[in-house]
């Protein structure tokens, strides 16, 4: 069996060795039913265990307040981008984005097909280096709501202020879930797809205010409908089991290690290691991110030049550091160090900047 | 570990042991990668090459003709309800159905939501025991397709013949996937939800003829649009991971097995068991359905009164018999065998059959 790898991917990326071993373990036989986890029904009083217990803990362990329901949900973030819209939007009002980094930008895209949108921040002429504070939103009359994506996987920024507006908030946080306390008296809505905090992919997790399902728009398709999600608890159909029964074990294994009050400042660590190893660097590496937004999920940073990144990245490669590929569409280096990733596997990377640093100086 | 139980619930299923093992035994480290394969990266050329492989075995199985290509979408056959009319469906024209049982109209009322839709068969008269037979359609002008279930589920009834019509085909084949020949020529696309003979739930497989593509609407959310998915080779966004992983080693073992021939072949051997206890049983055990129409997936049928349907399920259990409880719509119950079904379970059944019948004689 091959070592570990250092998996520094944006997602499908690292997930808690525990919770891997023990699914492993169980495979065949699912606490003793003679069957694997994804060979039970849905409808099955095993299955229904899981399923409830997985609902229960993410609400715990987020401190969520009783108006909102969690809702899982397939299809991914991707999905989310067309739900919203068209469970949220209703004639004559307008939709305001964040449009703060690449996905808030596809989010926004996405809606425009289901109504108007405009952007209430646009973070274009700063190249995405910096997130929006809590005054900077410029909202028009009938805006319904303003959607805003709390970190940005691509261009590694991330809010580090809440807004302060007067309409309700939706919130993509994807590639930050399960690392702060969330301000619910702000939000209407929050989802994100679960392939990096939370488990494997296949699975959107959806908080909703159970207030707004009143006002949700019923002329869609039911799959698409959030009231129908929540009034059938997440059941409305064959839900997800692999990916929500490991997800299961991934929250207990957040919950174990002390939430995300724990997650949060872990993060914080980690990223600082690779930052500290940036700015320490004399300019070798460089976060295009000013300071106060850096996200503490995907560090982005670039190399002299393109050749040095190509080599960067096979080495490290080679040395079983994975992942560390910028996204196609801005190029460089990136680091992601989500919840499960080790600090051990943080301190292996910046001994490697470090040591490459060394043997290809400029 | 608990023995194997014998597992003839409707889906999700019993899955071929070998794909079970081969998973958990290279669960924490896929193809010495040092990541368990829900950690890779859908962009990594080790799952694209699990991907691609998935995709054209099923195409390879099915005997799938050039112009069709397959997809690999997320929401189940729930969720293809409705991406069904809302890429097929344009103004003016209509939607014909086989409203063949419980699934049928399922499909039928939710794509009253996106246009006009009518049962050009109806099955509510005989009480869905029966399908229709190839010229017992009848069609309305201005009808854009017909939308059949070739297996209901449900009802246990069985499509003999394809509809001779003069209108393309959309057709359901969630129930009966991979265990006979699709006459392609008839056919716009066919779906179905992956948890009975193909994997885990969390994906429907689509097969859409090319032709098709060009003419879909273009209105919708990206994620609804099949020309998108189609284009982007299924990784329109992350993927169900492993849900795809899974069914490649299920699709492996189909392939190994004999392919959609053998799997028909057994099915039919399997189920016939089953009947033959049925009807050698001094109408102890009773099955609804029209003798020809009987589905060699979902053996529905009776027992004398309910209080000995509950005796029957819950002593079947006991002897790790599982899943023999009839859908609550319609009660009684339902003994499914699907391809990875053994003999050797259905033979157990069959023993535990007439033994209760022996020792709970009326």
């Amino acid at each position: 069996m091959a070592e570990r790898a250092y998996n520094f991917g944006a997602g499908p990326c690292t997930l808690p060795l525990e919770a891997l071993e023990e699914a492993q373990a169980e495979f065949l036989d699912f606490q003793n039913t003679g069957m694997s986890v994804i060979e039970l029904s849905h409808r099955s009083s095993e299955y229904d265990a899981v399923h409830v217990e997985a609902l229960e803990l993410i609400k715990e362990i987020y401190h969520t307040p009783d108006d909102f329901d969690v809702l899982f949900i397939q299809g991914g973030a991707t999905m989310q981008f067309s739900m919203v819209p068209m469970n949220l939007m209703h004639p004559g009002k307008k939709a305001a984005f964040s449009a703060c980094g690449a996905w808030a930008n596809k989010a926004m895209k996405e809606s425009k097909i289901f109504g108007d949108v405009y952007a209430a921040w646009d973070g274009k002429s700063c190249k995405y280096t910096r997130m929006p504070m809590s005054n900077d939103y410029d909202l028009q009359d009938n805006t319904s709501y303003l959607h805003i994506t709390s970190n940005e996987t691509i261009d590694g920024v991330r809010m580090i202020e809440w807004p302060e507006v007067d309409v309700p908030l939706v919130g993509d946080m994807s590639s930050d879930f399960l690392t702060r306390p969330i301000p619910w008296e702000k939000f209407d809505l929050i989802y994100g797809g679960a392939q990096k905090n939370c488990g494997p992919s296949g699975l959107a997790i959806v908080f909703v205010k159970k207030a707004i399902l009143e006002n949700t728009r019923k002329d869609i398709g039911s799959y698409f409908r959030y009231d129908l999600h929540q009034r059938n608890k997440s059941l409305l159909n064959t839900p997800a089991i692999f990916p929500i029964y490991l997800m299961n074990k991934v929250l207990k294994w957040v919950k174990g290690n002390g939430g995300i009050e724990k997650m949060g400042e872990m993060a914080e660590q980690k990223a600082n290691l690779i930052y500290q190893t940036i700015d320490n660097s004399d300019n070798y590496y460089l976060c295009p991110v000013e300071k106060k937004f850096r996200s503490i999920m995907n560090i982005v940073f670039r190399l002299p030049n393109e050749e040095l990144e190509a080599k960067f990245i096979s080495e490290a490669t080679a040395n079983r550091i994975i992942g560390l590929k910028g996204h196609r569409v801005v190029g460089g280096c990136r680091a992601s160090c989500y919840n499960a990733m080790t600090v051990e596997a943080v301190n292996k990377l910046v001994s490697f900047m470090n040591a490459f640093r060394a043997s290809n100086s400029i």
